[in-house]
């Protein structure tokens, strides 16, 4: 199998699924307890969280450990209830829809713009944004889920206020997520009820997955991450783009690949004349894993609404496919690729009813 | 060690540790994904589902995934913000903090009680407070976290409209949980953003979490637990409670015996003129874990909401220890607690300065 859809979630490193297993038999108390099998869990918990707050510029008791982005991007969102939020129409939906659910006229405002969008890769202005925020008497949150062992992040250098993180794109449990949050920034719990997390997020810990967490965050380190995904992965993925647009007729590129405009893991294409969802079908049949966008928004008959924002034309945004890397993948799975995806979009496009504008 | 908190976390069964292992590496992909890896995900995610909805007497389509129990509690009671929400000052503070911050005065309310309270498992008159709501045009919740596989759950014939569950206290894994919402009720969902759970839930589905739970349920099912809990766990539960009256001066239960009256598996004492986080500290030295009350308010220099409750008196309250039990306890449990706590508890009456109102 040829799995290109590592952005959607990467399966669980080796090391993760070890640390895990270990964790489940040693550390299986509640970690709030006051007994000392609580005490041992939540010590691995508190490991986790020095380790990502060192790898992100922030203190351990920034850190907040929660299930997951969406509900890191919810409690942030929810936060500023009743007050103005401004967002980019490329953030994830639980920021766009929570922002429309919760947010008002009231100052002062949140700013969230993610560094670097899940459909495309486009890496956003959001140090610019973050100062306009702050110059307004705003706070400013970015989602980092994509950027997280891609690009090197330092919270404090980027001056955010609040940063989201997810454990299984890096390769740790789904389940898993991080809210960094600035000493003294406004914040309200999401999960009520329970004194976790100094009263910030209410629920049993999920000790063996914060451990898991921890186990991919020091792979990250051990393999230095940044520099694999800046070398070999982005040279895949540009070699991937290249062949597309040279051996694929009506092919197009929806991801910038210049080094500051795009993570070097993302790539997203369209193919004039052939829907998206189609050819992800055939090439699944064809043992090629990829994606039409975000699964998150996977069964909508709506075009994604990054791709509409980007390029306001539906057809573009039908006939999409994102293929997102990572450093196991190798020059085999793009020759693979470049097997099948040129014969399924070219007998896509014959059958279509659309006319090639190309042609 | 003899651990007797299971009612704050039960270990990881062995069954359930070999689902998970298995389904790291075979259902690794985005179970939202349109993908085959995504559909083998998705349809473990349902073959739990109909698991759970079996066992309670639910539809399948009636049940929603979440990251836990405070978050289930949560949600239900965040649908009726800025209603009037009744419930019990035995309840979870997932439910009581919950009601404080989303409740209002506009009809219709939300009842919710659970059918067992964690700290002390007193059994609660559900179905009465259920008919009383639905009386009043209200809808009625039920907190069964601590009830699933220790006594039989028909939500049917408890008419419950929202039931909450938990996976890790049957020996499923932390970080899993789920809400029962009966079809046709209000529902607003906590976690906002994606199209997961019929955009009831969004975050990424914890497959792997959820494939757990399901090992889970199977085992109740074969190893038929809920007769286990009715006659070898109550068996030993009551036999510590007689050993302590009789045995150790100034004790007292918090737990009512009788089979109507309590779970099978929780034993709340007092000790007169001992605190009960030192008994516990004590007993943990020992290798005898217990907890004083609700491991989600462990650090809380207040005595438990529950025992104030119950018992209106500080000092009750304070010198409480909970023993909760699991089908894996013996008699030598119960002979390694009476070997050590007698002492224990005498050592503090010695030293306090309460003075011991039985004396």
């Amino acid at each position: 199998m040829t799995y290109l859809d590592y952005a959607a979630t990467s399966p669980l490193l080796p090391e993760v699924i070890d640390a895990m297993s270990a964790a489940e038999r040693r550390y299986f108390a509640n970690a709030s307890a006051l007994h000392t099998p609580g005490h041992l869990a939540m010590n691995e918990i508190e490991h986790t969280r020095g380790l990502l707050a060192e790898m992100i510029n922030a203190e351990p008791e920034e850190i907040i450990f929660t299930s997951g982005a969406s509900e890191s991007n919810n409690t942030v969102i929810r936060t500023f209830e009743g007050h103005k939020i401004i967002t980019s129409p490329l953030e994830h939906h639980s920021i766009i829809e929570a922002a429309v659910i919760y947010g008002g006229e009231e100052e002062p405002a949140l700013y969230s713009y993610m560094l670097a969008n899940n459909e495309i890769g486009e890496i956003m202005p959001v140090k610019e944004q973050v100062k306009k925020a702050h110059k307004e008497g705003a706070f400013a949150h970015s989602d980092l889920t994509q950027v997280l062992g891609k690009l090197p992040i330092d919270v404090k250098e980027l001056d955010l206020d609040y940063a989201t993180f997810s454990a299984h794109k890096i390769g740790g449990p789904i389940g898993v997520g991080a809210l960094y949050v600035r000493k003294g920034v406004p914040f309200k719990p999401l999960i009520i009820g329970g004194n976790q997390e100094k009263k910030r997020r209410g629920g049993t810990y999920n000790t063996v997955g914060i451990i898991g967490f921890g186990a991919a965050l020091e792979h990250l380190k051990k393999v230095n991450s940044w520099s694999l995904y800046d070398t070999k992965v982005r040279e895949l993925r540009d070699k991937l783009a290249e062949r597309i647009l040279t051996e694929i007729p009506g092919s197009s590129l929806n991801t910038e690949l210049e080094r500051d405009k795009s993570l070097p893991n993302i790539l997203n294409a369209s193919f004039e004349a052939a829907e998206g969802e189609s050819i992800q079908l055939y090439l699944d049949a064809e043992g090629v894993i990829v994606s039409t966008g975000s699964a998150c928004a996977a069964g909508d008959a709506k075009p994604s609404h990054v791709l509409m924002a980007k390029t306001g034309d539906a057809e573009v945004a039908h006939s999409s496919i994102r293929f997102s890397f990572n450093p196991d993948n190798t020059e085999a799975d793009i020759e693979k690729v470049m097997e099948v995806l040129p014969g399924i979009v070219n007998r896509l496009q014959q059958i279509s009813t659309v006319t090639m504008r190309s042609k």
